[in-house]
C-alpha cells in the first residue's frame, strides 16, 4: 500500500517499435484504465531489451517512441510513476542478490528459456548458446516486481509464470532472511478478446496483419480496405460473426450504429466496401485524437525525458528504502 | 591511467574471517607494497560473498574485520581507493549488460563453476543445483574490473582465468559497440613461495595449520611451539631446508641472525626448542606493531566505516562516468 492507500500495480513495458491496435486493447489501454484505482509503477524495461537487441540506435528510438505512445494514450505521469528501468540501479543489484538464492535447475525450467533453448536445438540448457541475460531475466523481473512491494502485476494468461517466479523468490528470501517481500498477485487481463488482424488471424507483427495505433489517415484507410473478406455480394445476407470487418466494428463503432450494421449484415444490403468505409470512419474517429496528441507530445522530447527523470527519482526513493532493508538482512550493510 | 599518471591496479578481497600469515605474504602485503606504484582500487567483494554465505551476522562482522585488517597492515586510504562493492551499484548493472553478451556454454566452462558442479556430482551444469550467483560470478568479476579501466589485476597463478574472462568480455563489448573497455593484464604474484604451515603442508585454513596474522603473544607462542619437526637432538646437524621452523625463520628473522641460525643447523648445536623460541621472537617482533595498530583502529569502527564511504564515493565517481559511456553505447540512455 502507498501513502494514498492505493494498492501498487507494477508493470514493465518493452520497447518494440510501433504499437498496433492489438497491443492497445490487449495491454496498453489497461494501464490507463487502472491508473486511478492503483498506484502504478510502469517502467520501460530497457535492461530486458538488451537480452534480445544489440542495435543501440533502434533501442533508443523505440524507447523514446514507447514513452510518447503511452503519454499519447493517456497515461498520466502525475498518477503513474513512469520511469526507465536502467535509471534505477537497484533493480540489477536486487537481481544479483536473488541470483544467489536461485538454483540453476530452477531457472532452467522457466518457459521462456526453454523456448529459446529449443530454438537453439540443444537438449542441454547450459549448452544452448543463448545469452546469460535471457537465462537470468526472470530473476531480474522478480527484482523489478519485489523492489516496490507490488500488490498486483497485470499479465496475459501466458505470462503468469513471471509472477510465480517472483513469488517463489520472495518466499525464498523471506524464509532465509525473515519477512521482507510482499507476495505479488497476477492481475490476469481478461475480458479482452483476441484482436483480429487484417487477415482474420490474431493481430500480430509477426503475421504482418496489424493496424498501427498511430497510423495516419491514408495508411489507415488503405489497411482497412485490405481487410480479407469472402466474396458475397452487396445484397447477400452475411454472418457478422464470421466477418473480419465486423470484428473490428465491434471495437470501434458506437453501439447504435453497430446494431444497425449488424442488422444489414444479417438481412443483406450492405457490401464489404461500404462496411469498410464505415469502419474506417469509426476507427479514425477513435484514433484521431490519440494520433494528434502523440504529435503534440513528440514535438517536445525534452519534456518527455524530463517525465522519465522525475519518475526515476520517485521510483529510486522507494527502491533505495527497500534495498536498505534488504542489505541489512543479507549482511552487506555496515 | 589516472590523473596522477599511475596505472590502475584493481583487486577485490573477500571477507573470510581471520587472516593468517599465508594470506598476508601470499596476497595482502602486495596491496601495501604496490600502493605507491599504482593507483589502487581495492574493494570488499561482499556481493561475491553472497554466492557462498547466508549468515548475515558473520558476513557483516567479517567485512568490518577485513577492512580493519587491511588498514592495520598499512593499506593507506589516502593512496588506495578502498570501498565496498555493494555500495557502488554500477557493478551489478554492468554485470547485467555483460550477461547479455555472454553465452551459457561460455560461462559453463569456467573453472570455479565446474568445481562447484563437480561437488554437486552432476554431469549437466544446469542441473547441478548450485546457485545462479556462483554460475554468474565471473561476469560480475569482469564488471568489477572493467568498470575502472584497470590496467592490472593481481592474481595467483590459479586465478588467471578471471582476468581472461574479463578480457574476453571487454573484447566482446568492444566488438559489438565500439572501443570502450581497456583489456586488463593479470599481475601474477610471483616470488612469494608457498607459505608452509605448522605441519609442513601449505598454510591453509582447511588444513587447520595456520598462524593467524593478528594472534596474541600467548596464542602465537603456543602455535610456534606446535610446529612439526623431526626428532633430531640438539647436537645433530640438521638440514635447514627440510625444517618447517626454519622455513618460517626465512620470512621473519633478520638476515644476519638467519645466517647464524642456518650455520648452527648445518653444524649442529641448535635444538628445535631454541629455534622455535628464536622464531617466536622474530614473528612477534614483526607482528606486534601490526597487532597493536589493529587494536587502535578497531577502537573506532565509525572511522573505518567512514573510510569505506569515502572510498565508495570516489569509486562511484569513476564508475558513473564509465557507465554513462556504456549506457550510450548500448542505447539505454535517452
Amino acid at each position: 500500500m502507498t501513502e494514498n492507500n492505493k494498492k501498487i500495480l507494477l508493470s514493465g513495458v518493452k520497447p518494440t517499435g510501433r504499437p498496433h491496435i492489438g497491443n492497445y486493447f490487449g495491454a496498453m489501454k489497461q494501464f490507463v484504465d487502472l491508473q486511478d484505482e492503483y498506484q502504478g509503477y510502469v517502467f520501460i524495461a530497457d535492461l530486458h531489451s538488451l537480452t534480445t537487441t544489440r542495435d543501440p540506435k533502434q533501442l533508443k528510438q523505440d524507447t523514446l517512441d514507447l514513452v510518447i505512445d503511452y503519454l499519447a494514450i493517456g497515461l498520466d505521469p502525475d498518477k503513474v510513476i513512469f520511469y526507465k528501468q536502467s535509471e534505477v540501479l537497484e533493480h540489477a543489484n536486487l537481481a544479483w542478490i536473488f541470483n544467489c538464492l536461485t538454483t540453476m535447475p530452477y531457472l532452467a525450467r522457466a518457459h521462456a528459456y526453454k523456448a529459446a533453448e529449443a530454438k537453439n536445438k540443444e537438449a542441454n540448457p547450459a549448452d544452448s548458446g543463448v545469452n546469460v541475460g535471457l537465462f537470468d531475466y526472470p530473476i531480474l523481473m522478480a527484482a523489478d516486481i519485489l523492489l516496490y512491494d507490488a500488490d498486483v502485476v497485470p499479465v496475459g494468461a501466458d505470462q503468469k509464470q513471471h509472477v510465480e517466479i517472483a513469488r517463489d523468490t520472495a518466499e525464498k528470501f523471506n524464509y532465509h532472511y525473515g519477512e521482507t517481500f510482499k507476495l505479488p498477485e497476477p492481475l490476469i487481463m481478461e475480458g479482452v478478446k483476441t484482436i483480429v488482424g487484417l487477415d482474420g488471424q490474431k493481430m500480430s507483427k509477426s503475421y504482418n496483419n496489424t493496424i498501427p495505433l498511430f497510423a495516419e489517415e491514408k495508411e489507415l484507410k488503405d489497411l482497412v480496405m485490405s481487410i480479407k473478406t469472402d466474396s458475397l455480394g452487396v445484397e447477400d445476407p452475411k454472418n457478422p460473426e464470421e466477418c473480419n470487418v465486423f470484428a473490428l466494428h465491434k471495437l470501434f463503432t458506437p453501439a447504435d450504429q453497430l446494431a444497425e450494421i449488424k442488422k444489414r449484415y444479417v438481412e443483406g444490403g450492405i457490401g464489404y466496401k461500404e462496411s469498410k468505409d464505415l469502419l474506417f470512419e469509426s476507427i479514425n474517429n477513435y484514433l484521431k485524437p490519440l494520433r494528434e496528441k502523440r504529435k503534440e507530445i513528440a514535438k517536445d522530447p525534452a519534456r518527455v525525458i524530463d517525465i522519465l527523470k522525475k519518475g526515476a527519482e520517485l521510483a529510486r526513493g522507494r527502491a533505495q528504502a527497500k534495498m536498505a532493508d534488504v542489505n541489512t538482512k543479507v549482511g552487506i550493510d555496515l
